[in-house]
């Protein structure tokens, strides 16, 4: 095994450090943000730190930081209120991977990495069409870290679009089936195999893998 | 396609809710998180929510609720102000899983669940020897997010053990390799399968798949 201490880990080159700290903490999600400014451009750029935060109510945040590409994103939700999380998927990786080039302000990166806007009549930031499953977020809150000038967004989730088919009949929502990709490091894409769901784990209980549509003995 | 509108996601009933939301963000990373109180006597839990924070210094986050199992690990943090993650793989799944069951305080998930305390004479935080990869983690900041009543913490990583083999010569780290896994939703282990690393994203520059290994092409 390989072991670096604190002074090791903080002497690596920093490329290498990026690279080797962005594995390290685990697999990320895959999603495409999708926003417009005041006049209606929109913006596209991809984030692997959208986690879920509660479901009562439905919260998600994500982590921006403020002085990349990202920016735009960041004054996009601060001006209009509004993002659209939308999942990557294989065909559409690589495009999705080209909207985290510096694009100047006045490109929409849609149209620069060739993918669709698509909007819903109920919500004002771009979705992206070739998503499978995508969500309409409220901006909530934003909270300054001052430990490394990044920043948390909280928003809630007021829509939400996928495939009928992926729903399971308790609510558990199938990503293999809409091909939903996960991240590893700054650079690296995977897809998934599901080996399990198990059933709600309890002291005095011997756990069961539990079949895809939901946990039938538990209701 | 199925749509929800917000009254409708609000109006869904709670347990289907709360797995819907909890896919719906996409994958997450799989960890156990190892404490000790001050009297030494350690806990393990599970979190899918750790989250890359940054690389300079490197960060990470994760989010707890309070009033869960998870409260014995915030307590612990609190008290000693550090904390291990450790990556999730196959052979232990099923006992990461079992760690969230309601254990109570005085019993030890480790023994509980069949996973084993491993310590490093630089950390007085047990590491889970049945994982591949672990992280040593200082408390940095806790975050009361009063919007749900959960709270991030921050640490910043001081100690990096994973195999040797698992690291590439540009700092990425083969996740595959150490078998590590991805959660989605509530209960649900996938294994990954690699589709390609891509090359740095530039608005003048095809993209390209890079080695494994790392982008030789641009150093």
């Amino acid at each position: 095994m390989k072991k670096f201490n604190e002074k090791e880990i903080l002497g690596l080159e920093k490329s290498y450090r990026i690279k080797l700290i962005n594995s390290i903490t685990g697999f990320k999600s895959a999603n495409l943000i999708g926003t417009s400014n005041k006049e209606g451009q929109s913006n596209l750029a991809i984030f692997s730190s959208v986690t879920h935060l509660g479901s009562s109510p439905p919260l998600v945040a994500m982590f921006s930081r403020p002085h990349t590409v990202a920016r735009h994103t960041l004054k996009n939700i601060q001006e209009t209120g509004l993002y659209t999380i939308n999942h990557i998927n294989e065909s559409m990786a690589k495009k999705a991977h080209l909207t985290s080039a510096r694009w100047p302000i006045e490109v929409s990166e849609f149209g620069a990495c060739g993918l669709t806007e698509d909007y819903e009549e109920s919500f004002s930031a771009p979705y992206v069409k070739e998503s499978l499953i995508k969500l309409g977020v409220e901006l909530k809150e934003i909270h300054d870290l001052s430990i490394n000038q990044t920043v948390l967004i909280i928003g809630q989730i007021v829509e939400i679009i996928c495939p009928e088919t992926s729903l399971m009949t308790d609510g558990f929502c199938d990503l293999e089936q809409c091909q939903t990709l996960t991240i590893s490091s700054c650079d690296s894409y995977h897809k998934t195999e599901r080996l399990f769901r198990l059933s709600y784990a309890k002291t005095n209980k011997k756990l069961r893998e539990v079949p895809l549509e939901g946990d039938l003995e538990e209701n």
